[in-house]
């Protein structure tokens, strides 16, 4: 064993004289460290914050942006909707069930409006108008998107309305958060060092008071007079703990910006913290809404398996664990013309043909498969119903000659047939509300918090674009509130 | 927190003296302790096993007692089947994946003729017969019975053998095995403590040098010269554990003993040590194999999902992991009238009728649905052709009028419709293949080993019967040799 990547704990006697100290230390400078840095450093702390790549970021930098936020937020009521916590709450209980953690989603929905005004304290805006398509990423600026909420069956479990709330920027607002989160902090008088790998945690008895990173290959202590709050992320980039842990993911791709290696949850584990969900994952393939909702989403047996209207990570997260691939979007030509040309990605069929039978035998599927489930949706279309999967009625229409199949996952990239397979974990420490970190007889660790994808948030099974994100500065914020008070 | 709940570790220089000491300490006596004992005994050491029930079992004694061996057995031998451990291998590696664990697995497979000799050592013996039907439980004492090797994909990636090995007794062998096994410790010289529930580890700087237990309420210490070997089974008994890993078995019946509650593997975490697929489990329903392969098995949308002559661990792992329930089995008349009497379980149909039309709306599918299954099975049936699952020709027949559907679970006292769901945890602690268990940073920790259900054994996401006993006395002994050899 390397002792540089030891995750073993150190003695607080066995250091002589810490290299540096603060009353708060935060562990990775992503959403969750940089909503805890503001929130100590807004109370009064002396905070710094360690990143172990070159500059702040993290992966919620490389990400979309989209941010999960409700209950009436100003952008929902300019566009008209209604929306309440409890409204909130019971989609997302559904949608990021089954298991997801009901105390943490509660106050997450209850909290959700002043997390919206957060984001606009920290300087990000946001356009008060709604993109009402199918869509990942909109190729618009508008502030609001639907997030799966007006589909079967969350459509019945919740009064659909909108919550995707987007930073006025062109396509992937990532990097936008970031940007004004790190002024914000900065702002508030956090300090941070960049290049600097955090590894070890430092004891006192059973209480955390520092960590030992390396810097350029060198060992460099932290003391922390009050807290370490780890926000390091979760653990797809390392191969290892996917394997023991969430092996779904291994050999599929990151989303992540590489540094998601589990450090901060090893080191947890290594002081005997307790975990949730490790085995709790996002992943997806990149199908394109706006395609499968207006046709027929097939496995390699021909057959339907879900809704198309449904929220894409959904459809495709249902593809992936459960049905045999490829999977094709079976279209006609009415269908095909109706999708907007943005909406295409420049996607083009990859076979089209004059009867079912035809386009069976390109696409290798099971004799008459393929005839008889185009024949049973068409039955059924016909009388604006779905009783296998309940497509909303806008979208269900009976398709007639000539077909086409298309890659439903060449949009962004993916490999035929149906790869481009990509996620990242959602399951880390087990923590309290206020991210203190628990050890596995449930008694909350000293001196320890955590937060973000190191931490196991409000997610059961189930994800939505923007909860994650949302999570890690809601329950970030509330761990660097606790750790000052600690 | 309940002081007596705690499994957080006991420094050596705090207990004044031990109560008890042994060279070897085994916590929990089940298959795996017993033969972890049992070789740790042979080996010359002074053995203490300590059971937190009243008496030695464990949940390897309520089990059904088939032991998944071969390799070519002298019972696979008489009953005319050659086989070989890279068969076994083959098959396997397909059965328990993906991600199961080679090299356990190899070991497993290299060592299963020698593991055969051993059962009949300890004073098993094995009716040199096959039981040649389909059945979780064979109603006569064959030695031998099929485990899904003869079924699709499973008869391609390996040369079809049966290796379901059945200790000579009526139905559930648990008893049996353990019964023998204890005796066979007890002949060995190893001592056993009843009424002891082990919940901390004693440590002496990082080395596990004995562990604190609770007998009637009182603590008593324990002091091992060499090794700890834990061996307390699974978790599926721990609500909270379940919860945090493995929340798919909430809810349903727990296969064990009542005692799998976690804690070897909690003293273990509470100590920095590694875990491994925590989230894998074994989860079945009882559906009833004789009557499902004379069948159609469909889920609640009327649609087939499996060949209805795997496994059936396999078929109802797939039914209640992923399809929505309830599931039925459609049957002709010829079917039903084939079911051999002592396969029946005394199950009758919940409904018949003479048409497809009338059974479905008898059952709540979707208008079509059956008709549709039925007309696609039968078409490729009359060929003896199943393209969509590959079912075995010699189970394919049209079926014709009158139908009758029957709840495929009614065997074993499952409640309708399809409930009767349940499992146990294949995951734990992270061990070597001599049951070392490891840290979070890869290094094996002094003094502690695992086995069984404790511990991460051969397993993926599947399961086969037979498996989980077979690989806790194959692991359990090479941790019972290694821990003497410490």
């Amino acid at each position: 064993m390397d002792p540089a990547r030891s995750f073993a704990p150190v003695r607080a006697a066995d250091i002589a004289s810490f290299d540096h100290e603060a009353d708060v230390l935060v562990v990775g400078f992503g959403c969750a460290g940089g909503a805890a840095a503001w929130e100590a450093a807004r109370a009064g702390a002396d905070v710094l914050v360690l990143e172990r790549a070159g500059g702040p970021g993290g992966s919620a930098a490389m990400s979309g942006g989209e941010l999960y936020l409700g209950g009436g937020t100003p952008v929902q009521r300019a566009c008209g909707y209604d929306d309440s916590a409890d409204n909130m709450f019971a989609f997302l209980r559904a949608a990021l069930g089954p298991g997801s953690d009901e105390d943490k989603l509660r106050l997450f929905c209850d909290g959700s409006l002043e997390l919206f005004e957060w984001y606009l304290e920290i300087g990000l805006t946001f356009n008060p108008s709604l993109y009402d398509g199918q869509s990942w990423m909109p190729p618009t600026q508008d502030g609001l998107m639907w997030l799966g909420e007006n589909a079967h069956p969350y459509d019945e479990v919740a009064r659909p309305v909108p919550r995707g709330h987007r930073p006025a920027t062109e396509s992937f607002g990532g990097w936008l958060l970031m940007e004004k989160l790190v002024a914000a902090v900065a702002a508030a008088g956090a300090r941070h060092h960049t290049d600097t790998a955090a590894s070890r945690l430092v004891l006192d008895g059973g209480r955390v008071v520092g960590v030992v990173a390396r810097r350029y290959g060198e060992p460099v202590t932290y003391r922390a007079r009050r807290a370490v709050i780890l926000t390091t992320g979760g653990f797809v980039d390392n191969e290892e703990m996917l394997a023991d842990h969430a092996p779904v993911l291994l050999g599929h791709g990151k989303v992540s910006a590489g540094l998601d290696d589990g450090s901060g949850i090893a080191m947890g584990l290594a002081i005997g913290a307790a975990t949730r969900g490790m085995a709790v994952t996002q992943i997806a393939a990149s199908f394109l809404p706006a395609m499968i909702c207006r046709g027929m989403l097939v496995n390699a047996l021909g057959r339907r398996f879900i809704n198309e209207d449904v929220y894409p990570g959904l459809a495709s997260a249902a593809a992936v664990r459960h049905q045999p691939r490829p999977y094709w979007v079976i279209v006609d030509e009415q269908g095909y013309d109706e999708i907007p040309e943005r909406d295409r990605w420049n996607v083009r069929p990859a076979f089209a043909d004059e009867t079912l039978h035809g386009l069976e035998k390109d696409l290798g599927l099971p004799p008459g498969s393929l005839e008889t489930a185009v024949a049973t949706y068409n039955r059924h279309a016909e009388q604006g119903e779905d009783p296998y999967f309940h497509k909303n009625r806008r979208w269900l229409r009976p398709l007639r000659a000539p077909y086409a199949a298309i890659d439903p996952n060449r949009g962004f990239g993916g490999e035929s047939p149906s790869g481009g397979v990509s996620g990242f974990t959602l399951g880390g420490l087990r923590t309290t509300t206020d991210g203190a970190v628990l050890d596995v007889s449930g008694v909350a660790i000293g001196g320890l918090y955590a937060a973000g994808r190191a931490s196991s948030g409000i997610h059961g099974a189930g994800y939505i674009s923007g909860t994650s994100l949302a999570d890690g500065a809601f329950f970030g914020r509330r761990a660097g509130r606790a750790a000052v008070r600690h």
